[in-house]
């Protein structure tokens, strides 16, 4: 049950992180987490991306155009913005994970998976950048892997559906 | 159809950001946004939150350890990790919305509404600030409004289910 008749439509839709190249982070998004890219969308100085993942909704095949509007109807959409030009600017030094000062405040996402253990291996031949392994630290049941622009992506496995 | 067998499982589970004193962040997660709280969980120097909406979950039913459990099986989970004394730390200046230098990175998180305006009509008899208004600038149907760390929240209308 909702907790109110005027929240009881409301979804947590998507969260925006922004990118330096978006071929690097499309790249990894679909092809080593997984989603599928839902939405392009050029906005004159900036272009942004929704991706999401495929869990029965079949976007493969659907329209774009249906596409577009299906990424307003789910929960757990990805927003990447790019601003034109940074891939190429010499001068950007990049952006701010929000782990560390300036900056801090944004932590990270996090994806859930069914075996941590053979995720964490495919994200090592794959060649991803491991903030912290499993066997690291104190808490064995989760990893952090490193984005593209060096977002925390926390992996850990998921529940059973209650 | 998910992208390959190796991702099939995976859920884009949570977002996390860093709040600087949780009962007014748990007030406005819960109150305002209509979220239910479903884990927290004291770590020493800092304590998680874990909020989501219920959509048929019947959260208000379940035990604390099956919404503990029930946290890691669904998208749409926001993760609010409070680092113990910054409620009452003078010297604290608050954190990074990611939406201005330094620490640009992170832009913000989603809440889709079935009703835009009637949404943000509560919104303001509630006195939450906003970032943009409906009627502000050219996108009419899009609003921001900040969450109590300065977080930009984007209200958005949902799209029906395809």
């Amino acid at each position: 049950m909702p907790r109110t008749a005027e929240t009881a439509s409301f979804q947590f839709n998507h969260t925006m992180i922004r990118v330096k190249d978006p071929k690097v982070s499309l790249k990894f998004y679909t092809e080593v987490i997984g989603m599928d890219l839902l939405s392009e969308k050029d906005m004159g100085d900036f272009t942004l991306y929704f991706l999401a993942f495929d869990h029965g909704q079949n976007y493969k095949s659907m329209s774009a155009e249906d596409k577009d509007i299906a990424r307003f109807a789910r929960e757990g959409v990805l927003e990447l913005t790019h601003n034109h030009g940074t891939e190429s600017d010499a001068s950007f030094t990049g952006y701010s994970s929000g782990n560390s000062e300036p900056g801090k405040g944004f932590g990270h996402i996090a994806i859930t998976v069914d075996n941590l253990e053979v995720a964490c291996a495919r994200f090592e031949k794959l060649g991803v950048p491991f903030k912290k392994r499993p066997q690291d630290g104190k808490m064995r049941n989760i990893a952090f892997i490193l984005d593209p622009d060096g977002y925390w992506v926390e992996v850990v496995k998921q529940a059973m559906k209650l």
